[in-house]
């Protein structure tokens, strides 16, 4: 039976497919004594040999669809399958103990992996905790006569349904058979949000229930545009949505004309559309879509993408890669903003109560000068190539901004005096995310080249919730004339100083806000490469002229979030 | 050898006495198998007959010194050695597992407390399983031939050596005898802290290294006023301090003559120097240090001292006690502060990753609505006994106190629809602690009847600096011109709209603040009861229009925390 649901819109895009549960079934189990312990062993090596047979085709497939790096990870659980002190132990405590294969194995499974998780400094044993985790899954599976969702496997048009996506889910997707994501959990700044609009597919977030509803192949229309799912769908929805998915169609391939133009609004003022990126693999999205920028280039991703510290030279290597692809377009590179929700295997970091309100960014940086220093010597050596502006994460007093360009001083001086080459234009910033900072931006704006704001952040500082906790996302208000009235003080003090004033968090290409900065006149636009050429269709039809109308509105008489939407939705056809 | 040591002064005075370090010994021990049961049984008699007997002393002593309501904790403890249960348990794993007494009772003790810890929807067996652990370690330290601190048996005056002290440690001090608490740990919002300042005795915490440094008995000098600590002081030093404490006293006794007095300072403006309190009890407080309000009652006491939701009756009893108890002086009533780092053990919250950014305070009110009613018609009733303010706890925008007033709107017409008294006269405020609402001040103004400006949150937020981390400790800034600019946007909003604005943080009491706050014109300063005649005093030699000048400069021109704490202290002779 037809049935709708509404989540929140992440991703542009209209999918209608089948459903693939990515939803795990439950593995769990009562523990029993066996008497016949052959029968009990004979259930456990069977569970064994049939994991393993699905493990060489999932290997095989995974090979053709997603390449042999990605494939490799199911060698290593092949390898646990056959390893005999795995095996043995679970089969001895069958054995010994007469207990039942399920608790055996779950038994000897937790020992495991607790003494890897218990090497704290050894990213490769944490892995392998992770390699006995999934493995047992899959024996238990067998065990249960249940089945696991096999991600790898998809070989036909889907839509992917699941309680949340992980980074290591998404890996395993064949992104040529996958039309949408529908989540329950999440925000428009999850991890699977991000990842789907990155990859240009339509996705829903939040939807609370779209794992409890969609069956399993039960067709699905996805409007990642409006947030609406529908479960079933008529022959008559199945058709409209056909029709809005041309339109969707033909409306890309109208911006995709804007990919060579400069960004200009109705009236004729030229501002900076540019690109997010995590790693140089990015820019291949960043140049296809046209930014004029790299507005943000998060570095940590460097550092967690790795076993250990990357050296001097793996950054230099990134760095350049970034800057000379750009061929003279301006990259601003952030440095390392690990701590939060980012930590390193090989960077124990403190136990922290509020982790968000703790010890990162460059709290860590100036703490930790070594690792600071060698980035910016990274950096530094990188500045030879193009276009380098180098901001700082989480600056909240001027005294860090000020200990954080002395020492990057100090590191030019001594290449200087050493008689490397190092540019002498490269531009040094501060992200706007700390509210303290934001309030004295007219003081930074006098010691700072630029500022880039950053709304996650900022607004979860500001309006003291965590954009993360489903209990208070109601709070997550990016049109708050609170957080507007921020940003037009970043913009007006950059501008009284001369400096320019960036915005690289998910609201710089966020449809209701980008009218309200341009009424500001924010100069630099950074968001994911895939919204550049929306926001540059966008501002052609704005005068800012009239977008000072409304922000002025917008911050010096609005009182809520939601007028303020409603306001400009109105006010531009949206 | 006379050393010298500095840690954070947290609560006026001098003390001279020796050392007594409330530390426990090192109370591990190595598992071993046994041969001899019957003498490894009759060790662990032993040790629980030493325990007894120690603890019919430590009763009898805790009775005469603190009062029978403070000895019956270890009542529960000697029911514990008696309880054939837990004994019975430890000698049967001596003589079934031949293992040592100590490991024995390690075991099973670990056993009982996480049975009890397991129940944690019920308050009797948390605290039995804290009992559990208390005669677990004084057991054990009769085994390992080591002496338990026992602070109830202190009989000469000390000055407390700790690591850091808990509520539970600071009930068994016998205040006649305590003389001073120095800590490595802590800093001025700790509970330590604001136990010394309410005691009326010297504190500093923060020392980091005196528990490392004093020996038992070794004489001690605490200056609280300078955060100075000398180890082993020489004649002369002793001689200096004396004379120090005399001078102090003769401070105090001139701070004593203005009980009665109004706060007027030097120019003859007059401002309202209020106190917060915890609990009815302390009103004795207030009253004996002349305090001309209560600027905040934090109600969440009434929650946490309890074994499940205290009742509308209860909640009306303790309102009318402190309402009625001053006499028609106004009083100001937080509503529900729960969340954050305050638990409830009959109200489970969510698990979140940063709970200070979390489901807290009137986000939980607006929630569970049937909780925050039972509230308000308490505070209704009560509000026939004097002069009631309520006020509502992180409000962080126009929504949130739009919808917590007209719950209180529809509370108060059903009781007056009903035919009960209600006053007429009820002010309906707001705790400004959350940046986007100080941001916001001038819209708020218009809909509230008074700001009350909690330091610790707002400082928190605004700096995005966790307060009880040690790790960015650095970033709790109170006079950050940053902090500084939102008490004042607060302030001027609350009076262009005719309101009133007070202070309940810490900070109203803090003497470098002081200046600031009256330069911007706040109304009500709320602090500790015991820092109300400071505060007046310190108001008497100050004129109003040369702080005007202070905090304009400290809001328009300083960019540093240090740089205006420098120029209140030259400015003010401090």
């Amino acid at each position: 039976m037809t049935k709708q649901l509404k989540g929140i819109a992440a991703s542009d895009g209209i999918a209608i497919a089948k459903a693939y549960r990515l939803v795990e079934p439950d593995l769990s189990y009562k523990k029993t004594t066996v008497t016949d312990i052959d029968g009990e062993t004979k259930r456990f090596e069977d569970a064994i040999s049939k994991s393993n047979d699905e493990l060489q085709i999932i290997r095989a497939k995974a090979k053709e669809s997603l390449g042999e790096d990605e494939a490799q990870v199911f060698d290593a659980h092949m390898m646990i399958l056959a390893d005999p002190e795995f095996t043995g132990a679970v089969k001895s405590k069958i054995s010994d103990e007469k207990v039942n294969a399920e608790a055996a194995l779950s038994e000897v499974s937790e020992h495991f992996i607790s003494m890897f998780e218990a090497m704290t400094d050894n990213a490769y044993m944490q892995e392998r905790a992770a390699d006995v985790r999934d493995v047992t899954k899959r024996i238990m599976s067998h065990l249960l006569g249940k089945e696991l969702p096999n991600p790898a496997l998809i070989d036909q048009e889907v839509i992917i349904v699941a309680k949340d996506l992980t980074p290591s889910d998404t890996a395993q997707l064949n992104k040529k058979y996958v039309k949408a994501f529908v989540t329950d959990l999440g925000g428009r700044t999850a991890h699977s949000a991000i990842m789907a609009r990155s990859l240009e597919i339509p996705a829903i977030v939040g939807s609370e229930t779209i794992t409890a509803e969609a069956k399993e192949d039960e067709e699905l229309i996805v409007d990642g545009i409006s947030g609406d799912i529908i479960l079933d769908p008529t022959a008559a929805q199945v058709a409209e949505y056909k029709q809005k998915a041309a339109d969707f169609a033909k409306q890309k391939a109208e911006w995709n004309k804007l990919k060579n133009e400069a960004s200009v609004t109705a009236d004729g003022k030229h501002y900076t559309v540019a690109a997010n990126i995590g790693t140089p693999k990015d820019l291949t999205g960043v140049l296809d879509n046209g930014a004029e920028a790299i507005g943000l280039y998060r570095t940590e991703f460097l550092y967690m993408d790795s076993a250990e510290l990357p050296t001097e030279d793996d950054q230099f290597e990134a760095y350049k890669a970034v800057i000379e692809g750009m061929n003279g377009k301006p990259v601003v590179i952030r440095t390392m903003d690990i701590g939060g929700d980012k930590h390193l295997p090989y960077l124990p970091l403190p136990e922290e109560m509020n982790p968000f309100l703790g010890y990162r960014a460059i709290r860590i940086s100036l703490d930790r000068q070594e690792i600071f220093r060698t980035q910016l010597r990274a950096l530094l050596r990188a500045s030879n190539y193009g276009k380098l502006r180098i901001m700082f994460p989480m600056i909240g007093t001027l005294p860090e901004f000020r200990q954080a360009k002395a020492i990057f001083e100090e590191e030019k001086s001594k290449m200087v005096a050493a008689g490397k080459p190092v540019s002498d234009d490269i531009q040094l910033g501060m992200m706007m995310e700390v509210p303290a900072a934001a309030i004295l931006a007219d003081q930074f704006a006098k010691e700072v080249d630029f500022f880039s704001i950053g709304t996650n952040d900022l607004i979860q500082y500001t309006m003291a919730a965590d954009r993360g906790n489903e209990h208070v996302s109601y709070l997550y208000q990016p049109y708050n004339p609170s957080i507007l009235r921020l940003v037009k003080k970043i913009i007006d003090s950059a501008h009284h100083e001369g400096k320019w004033a960036g915005m690289c968090g998910e609201a710089a290409g966020d449809p209701i806000m980008v009218p309200l900065l341009l009424g500001m006149g924010l100069d630099e636009y950074s968001m994911s490469a895939t919204s550049v050429l929306k926001v540059r269709s966008l501002m052609k039809r704005l005068s800012t002229a009239d977008m000072k109308a409304l922000s002025d509105k917008a911050v010096n008489e609005l009182t809520t979030n939601d007028d303020v939407a409603d306001m400009v939705k109105k006010a531009t056809n949206q």
